[in-house]
């Protein structure tokens, strides 16, 4: 039993806490979090053992009436890993003080490749983070892209792909900060930076992507144009993707039509806040012609990463050295099957 | 001089309307509509002479005050060209009308090849237009991917190109009736239709599309991964897009970022309705890597097919024989210039 806590407390952060809570193998020691507002109570509400950023931050929290059981210091003292969910480039600075406390760390995609040296995508690259001291867990993106595209490379399908990734404006609970409205945004650069963190997990990996971002909250949408090795059948290239348990095949014809439809679904499978942990792809639009293939797919980007970061848990700690394992364990637990 | 009508008179028709308004060597003799509120009203403040659909309509317009010239047979008995800019479907109904009325059609691109027999793209196909007795000017992201593979055809780059078309998702006029909010709706179909009308043109070309809706009006924007036929600099490819006089190269360094700031530029120039006749192509953001291009574009559908109906109707009546002086004709009343 690994004791692990969790650094930030926002959409990831929570999430994050309630995976590692449903497993047998790891211990949620607690949450540490600089808000003493309606966001922490969730935690309070959990019965989490809550730590405050600061000393300000834990005034704040006890002048709220939440009971606070230290500082991150305290919180640190107790466990092994740290899984730091902090906004993006805050986790960057917290890496020296887990670095001096000797704790395992692991970020998340806002951070660079550098700051750890490791990046993570549990089907493509588990063995190589057997017992070191950090990762970083890839971003939703740039996961969804490991999922499928080494999914296919296994098969020995894959020569190149080039994405079109239509990428949501702001996440839901944000949404009254201010997002684009009635319009669309590329990212100025092509090609986007997603095919390149790609790489930093597998190098081999040939894919270009370009990005856009569209007046909508839900989740992304990719469009993929891949070369493959040979002429292949559509049967041929589902057998490959289904290798992967965390790609869900969903059907245009039974009415999953768009982001929001399919979203409805997670929520009616009873999902915590509708958690799509898969990659929907869907298997009757996805077209093989001669040697390219084509398809679409619907990414959540506030829970991809959540099976990812349970994987990747196991693997600094060592408490699983078979990626399959871990990934088979950490999927019944979420309730992720094909 | 030859006299032309347009037949209906909705976003593309009343545009079409001004738009021969301009040219010297055609006459717009009248619109037809069965309408008779305020969007008829912008026909009577231009004094256009205005035709009924029906007589059940002349009967409202009149009574509406409307002076109305005559009903649709008077119309086509004084014209030799008809632009049809009925709704989707409806000019099909219309052809059996002009056909024994033997007056020359043009049809637009919600209707289907098989209709005219002969699909339009100005800089592609203007010469196997001469003369001809009807066409369809293809639609509006059929005519950017035309224009586009075309300049780059010219140049003997084109190997195939393929592209992810973001489409608008409903007419901004339009937008009180419904349009999806907050969601993506991809086309079922995967390769989309767009690939095999623009062949319809040009069955030379190698080109499939995939098609989704994203919620905003303001215009369409394609993504493009082109297969060059050699490895080839950017400059060489600019250089033929630049043959085409109906792209226009904008910079995202420039703050055109966006659909809406490259609105809000072509309204600043006085355009009608701030209408953008060219594909607006980010020059800073296209990108060669070895033998592959990317690029991505904004495409206005409801003026894009403005300038290639001016040039449709000079080839069908004869009234110009060389596609190019028509293009470059029709360029400068519209105000069109690289």
């Amino acid at each position: 039993m690994k004791n692990i806590a969790v650094v930030g407390y926002g959409v990831i952060g929570k999430r994050v806490a309630d995976a590692i809570k449903v497993q047998d193998d790891m211990k949620l020691v607690g949450v540490c979090d600089i808000i003493s507002d309606w966001r922490i109570q969730n935690a309070v509400r959990k019965d989490y053992d809550i730590y405050a950023t600061t000393t300000e931050a834990e005034k704040q929290m006890k002048a709220s009436g939440i009971s606070v059981m230290g500082n991150m210091q305290d919180l640190l003292d107790k466990v092994e890993l740290v899984v730091d969910c902090t906004p993006k480039m805050i986790a960057a600075k917290n890496v020296e003080t887990y670095k001096t406390h000797n704790i395992k760390f692991i970020l998340h995609g806002g951070e660079k490749h550098e700051t750890t040296g490791h990046s993570f995508s549990a089907e493509n690259n588990y063995n190589t983070a057997l017992n070191i001291n950090a990762t970083r867990v890839v971003s939703c993106n740039t996961t969804s892209i490991l999922r499928t595209l080494t999914a296919l490379k296994r098969a020995d399908l894959l020569d190149y792909a080039r994405g079109t990734l239509l990428r949501r404006a702001t996440d839901p609970w944000e949404s009254h900060l201010g997002g684009i409205m009635n319009t669309m945004v590329p990212e100025k650069e092509i090609p986007s930076h997603q095919g390149p963190d790609a790489q930093s997990v597998d190098p081999d990996l040939d894919v270009i992507t370009s990005a856009v971002k569209v007046p909508q909250t839900l989740s992304h949408m990719h469009y993929w144009n891949v070369k493959l090795k040979k002429e292949t059948s559509k049967e041929e290239v589902l057998n490959a993707l289904k290798t992967s348990s965390r790609i869900k095949f969903i059907h245009y014809d039974q009415g999953l039509v768009s982001n929001n439809t399919i979203k409805e679904m997670f929520l009616d499978m009873g999902r915590p806040w509708g958690d799509m942990y898969e990659v929907a792809l869907w298997e009757d639009m996805l077209k093989v012609v001669g040697d390219e293939l084509f398809y679409a797919y619907v990414v959540d980007n506030q829970a991809i990463v959540i099976p990812e970061t349970i994987d990747a848990i196991r693997a600094l700690t060592g408490i699983e050295m078979d990626g399959n394992k871990s990934i088979a364990k950490t999927n019944k637990s979420l309730g992720i099957n094909q």
